[in-house]
């Protein structure tokens, strides 16, 4: 466990209440070979840790998730983004298990990421940040479970990228964690992904507000290449049939087409929400730091290009989720995953749910969706 | 046939050599209701029309395709887009057939679209052009062909928006072609689709440079934008397995991940290079109005929602060609046409065509795709 922090000091939360945080006082060693110094994760927890502290459950964020799970969101005064999961009798139950929440570093809700102050030059990293990885992320996670005085969690759940870094979670940390549930997620990420993803960045790097990644200093916000970024990916995280049976070709607020540019149909205005309700809490360089660390993700890279040696006899319990209309990780990728971990003997369940959600379905009403891990969490914490 | 050209004249091609030109001297009226004048079309053909004039076939190009269907493009030097369909001896044999296939207007390769002056300012149009539509594009080759002096085309062919644009054919004009060739389309623009040429439409109006559509007249190009609409447009162009196949997670002349945001798969530098070629050779302000020609396509609201009524007992014949991993316009939408021309008893074939290659596929050696364009062809020309 060489990453261990040697010293533990929390600090107050910066500028926006980012919830709890804690600031290691020891550098975190990337796999980009930099260290990050100073390292701050900012975390919220729901829920009691138990006097044996063997109820604690890690919930890791998506893309552009947060800390705020099961709380409002101190920027968007919106409800946290997965109430329907997390809270008192709810699936992931806050009456019985203790759960933690923290912001990946390279985030930009208080956790160290390119918004942040490089203490080399006093000015926001910006560019200068380093390049941070998936197991950079957990790292920092392994750091905050250490500090809060817990020596095995009882699981790590997440979705989409949440479940990448379920999966190196089992990877890296199997002795520390006894269940694992990564839901919409694959343990590489495609060609086709990748591909989605650059377009988003050179979207934001197209914008002349971007300014090389200094917008801070300069006073301006690369807004609109944020939104364009955010819109491309919008629609990898919906279905085709979803989106179908949504908007259709509906027009918005008007009876015949316009003949303008103007938008005429309801999933383009769906569309523009998306796009400028996402600029009022996302930091753009951060975008690109986590795109770039999802891109960066194989995790049978690690291990000579065989996934079933990230796993060991060791391996925790998993049980891995997929969703029958998710284009953006199939469950051929999820059932991957279950092959290598059938091929290590691990104890593995697979559900795909049958659903047109997409790959958003994670964070919807899906009723076999909540009955699987209600029941799966409660099986390992009675066993 | 209301909107048939009164005088036809000739006029020399504008600026680059886009082969023939026809300007007509009466106004085209366009489903916005705006009549556009003048009205220029350029064209190239290919083989020879004989005496009786029944061997012309028209092709219709794709959203960023021109007239250079089998000839060296003039502005950038490349074959063309459909020599591997269109030659002496090929599928479409120019040996035996006379092929059209003419600039759709709106369009930026010498007829009439946005960047052309406007009449009545002197300038270019930007976006005081009309929005115009797949039928408005149809109306003006019919122009076309009338001045060409072809009373009834052997057949319409084309993919993607060329096929749209064949369905159309057989919608208005059922009496001025005897086959009809649609590939790789849809009667109608699906919610995804929309929303796909959405972005690519914000991407470009977010650029700077793209200034309200006025670029032309202060000497900047929106290429960034431009480039992002196209490597995002692109992604859909693919399928998944064909990206998983060809590029995988490989890194671009490099052993291992930089740690940078430079492009290190080598997906990314295929998409860096779509996106900029495409800039030197198609016009931003063309890209927002074809794309929206597509979006609001949909045959059947021309026919209260009844797509088989957009065909009659006069329709031509039909052969349809769809391909497995077509995302963009899958089977079922090439289906839905079948089925609607299956309602009025027309002659109608449907092919689908196994492949990985996604939707570009029909500009790709397919030789399934081949034999039954020629067959088809052959088949209608010795009936």
């Amino acid at each position: 466990m060489a990453e261990a922090p040697k010293f533990l000091r929390p600090v107050t939360a910066p500028a926006a209440d980012v919830g709890l945080a804690v600031t290691f006082e020891r550098p975190l060693t990337l796999d980009c070979g930099r260290n990050l110094f100073p390292v701050t994760v900012a975390y919220k927890t729901y829920g009691v840790l138990n006097a044996d502290k063997s109820n604690a459950i890690l919930i890791c964020h998506a893309l552009t998730g947060d800390q705020f799970v099961a709380s409002d969101h101190p920027v968007t005064g919106k409800p946290g983004w997965w109430t329907i999961m997390v809270g008192p009798g709810k699936p992931i139950d806050t009456d019985r298990f203790f759960v933690i929440c923290s912001n990946v570093i390279g985030g930009c809700m208080g956790s160290t990421g390119p918004a942040e102050n490089d203490p080399e030059t006093g000015k926001p990293y910006g560019l200068a940040f380093p390049l941070v990885t998936i197991r950079d992320m957990v790292r920092a996670q392994a750091m905050l479970v250490e500090h809060l005085g817990i020596s095995q969690l009882l699981a790590v759940v997440g979705g989409s990228m949440g479940g990448m870094q379920a999966l190196q979670w089992a990877a890296s940390y199997p002795e520390r964690v006894r269940a694992v549930m990564p839901i919409a997620c694959a343990a590489r990420h495609s060609a086709q992904n990748i591909a989605f993803h650059e377009v988003g960045r050179q979207a934001i790097m197209a914008d002349p507000d971007w300014k090389n990644g200094e917008y801070q200093q300069q006073g301006t916000t690369p807004s609109k290449g944020l939104a364009v970024a955010r819109m491309a990916a919008h629609i990898t995280y919906v279905s085709e049939e979803a989106l179908q049976r949504k908007f259709g070709r509906s027009l918005q607020n008007r009876e015949a087409l316009s003949f303008q540019f103007a938008p005429d149909f309801q999933i383009e205005s769906y569309l523009h929400y998306q796009g400028l309700s996402f600029v009022d809490r996302f930091d753009a360089n951060s975008y690109l730091y986590i795109t770039r660390a999802m891109d960066y993700f194989d995790l049978a890279a690690d291990y000579d290009g065989h996934l079933a040696s990230a796993f060991g006899a060791d391996a925790p319990r998993f049980c891995i989720i997929s969703f029958t209309s998710d284009w953006l990780f199939p469950t051929a990728e999820n059932k991957r995953v279950a092959h290598a971990l059938n091929a290590v003997a691990a104890n593995v369940s697979f559900v795909e749910i049958k659903t047109d959600k997409g790959h958003d379905a994670f964070l919807l009403d899906e009723p076999e969706m909540f009955g699987t891990v209600r029941g799966f969490l409660n099986a390992v914490a009675d066993s």
